[in-house]
């Protein structure tokens, strides 16, 4: 996805709502908008936004002399995530259709964001996503299944810390044996972020979700919010290149991955308008999306 | 008051909503924002927030070559209110207060905002305002009636074109040998900005909702969307000065005249959430506040 004149506001706005959240020193949170507003200029409408949100948040992180200024935040959702786990997993096993309400609850958990500024609340999204069963405004929950019985192999690109538990979920469920119901297991490698950007996961965030026993971790190379391909790293691309079957989560990894033209799922909740107009939908709406299959 | 952090994404959100009125070229509306952007690092924060909208509408201003790019726009809501003006007047005429009547349509009139960064719907807020009686979050009215008997004169500062034709039907309540009900008039001074700032009156747009028959128009001498004392002319602030009751319409002269010393009668509908922090009010909230009084 491009950049639009829109997101030039926005990338202000995110600055100083993710500063905000970092330190309560307003003259250190206007010197940095001071330096994101002369980076306006330098962005260039046919990029991608999560390009643009690389170099802010790389700004906000080297202005506050923080090199993971969201660790905590992360920490703290990892653990509710984990703490919510045995019920969510109880979703599973009482639901019709494991997998589908695996894809819901991986769409719920993608609402713990601090890019997207905005308040939330993750109780009442798995509530109203899962118990309310809440439509799809995009639903290619067949095709899914579809590439997802053809595939040996999964990719699944990771988004934000606390999500990962939710996307664990997923994964379990796309790899039967893992979970003691027998079947073929499908080797799955999630992607994560090689430097901490906003709340995106890192390898050690995947971790602290249980990622690694379910799931080889690799990092993407990239320090963006979103898997921008130039910035990733070769053993990423390789790896990207060859898979058959491809689930992205969230908006940074769509806005980089939506012109590509490598067989994608994008599970997503829409939480931003431009998004929203850019892929056809509303705002707040949920979404599983496959392009190039 | 102040500017606020939350005001500096704001400023180029504002110039891109007011850009896109005014032109569909996209790369000419990102000059403009690249423009802004490097204006940030020069807005003081306790500046007040109409005198950097006084740079930004005047750099766009330049930018696109226009004198007065909301020329028509002024000259258009200016007839939609002079149409509504013998309804409006029925409406006094039939009401039970006539001045609280007369406020409260100045209030509804002062939706007419351009530089609000929202839409709006002028007969829907005349509806809510004066026919479902919205309640004032803060309503010193009494104390208005009060000062009101006592002064021999008006200052009153305008705000945007179109809201002007509102503005007129409040003068002539305060004046009433003007509608023909006896007593004394008032002298009036009505305050226009100096330039064209936004949607924002000057002499002529003040001319054409016919203020020129029930009171003296002066230009403050500013070109800022406020009157920003330290860009009025002598004339103005000489009459400011010796102002014994004093009216100031919208969020522009509430931003600029919010910590003077002067007895300010502040008349506005709140369309910001940064405005309604700085006065302990809600978006959305209608205001008629005496400060020094």
């Amino acid at each position: 996805m491009r950049t639009y004149l829109d997101c030039i506001p926005c990338f202000l706005k995110q600055a100083l709502w993710a500063s905000r959240i970092i330190t309560n020193d307003e003259k250190k949170i206007k010197e940095i908008l001071d330096e994101i507003g002369m980076m306006v200029k330098d962005i260039p409408l046919n990029s991608s936004p999560p390009e643009t949100g690389r170099l802010v948040y790389k700004k906000i992180r080297e202005m506050l002399g923080v090199p993971d200024p969201f660790k905590k935040i992360k920490e703290k959702y990892t653990k509710i995530a984990l703490k919510l786990y045995p019920f969510l997993k109880k979703e599973i096993e009482e639901s019709k259709d494991r997998l589908l309400t695996a894809i819901r609850l991986s769409i719920a958990g993608n609402v713990i964001d601090f890019g997207a500024d905005r308040e939330f609340e993750l109780e009442k999204e798995i509530y109203e996503i899962l118990k309310k069963e809440k439509k799809f405004a995009i639903c290619d929950y067949n095709k899914f299944k579809e590439h997802l019985a053809s595939t040996d192999e999964i990719l699944y690109i990771g988004d934000n810390a606390g999500e990962t538990v939710f996307d664990r979920i997923l994964i379990e469920e796309m790899n039967p044996a893992l979970v003691h119901k027998g079947g073929v297991n499908k080797p799955t490698t999630f992607v994560v972020r090689e430097k901490p950007v906003i709340n995106d996961a890192t390898r050690e965030d995947a971790v602290e979700a249980g990622l690694s026993q379910v799931a080889t971790i690799l990092s993407s190379g990239t320090d963006a919010p979103g898997v921008v391909l130039k910035t990733t790293n070769k053993e990423f691309r390789k790896v990207y290149n060859n898979a058959k079957f491809i689930i992205s989560k969230g908006q940074g990894n769509y806005e980089a991955l939506s012109e590509e033209k490598r067989p994608i799922f994008f599970l997503l909740k829409i939480k931003c308008p431009v998004i929203a107009k850019d892929i056809g939908l509303k705002d707040g709406d949920i979404v599983l999306k496959g392009i190039n299959i």
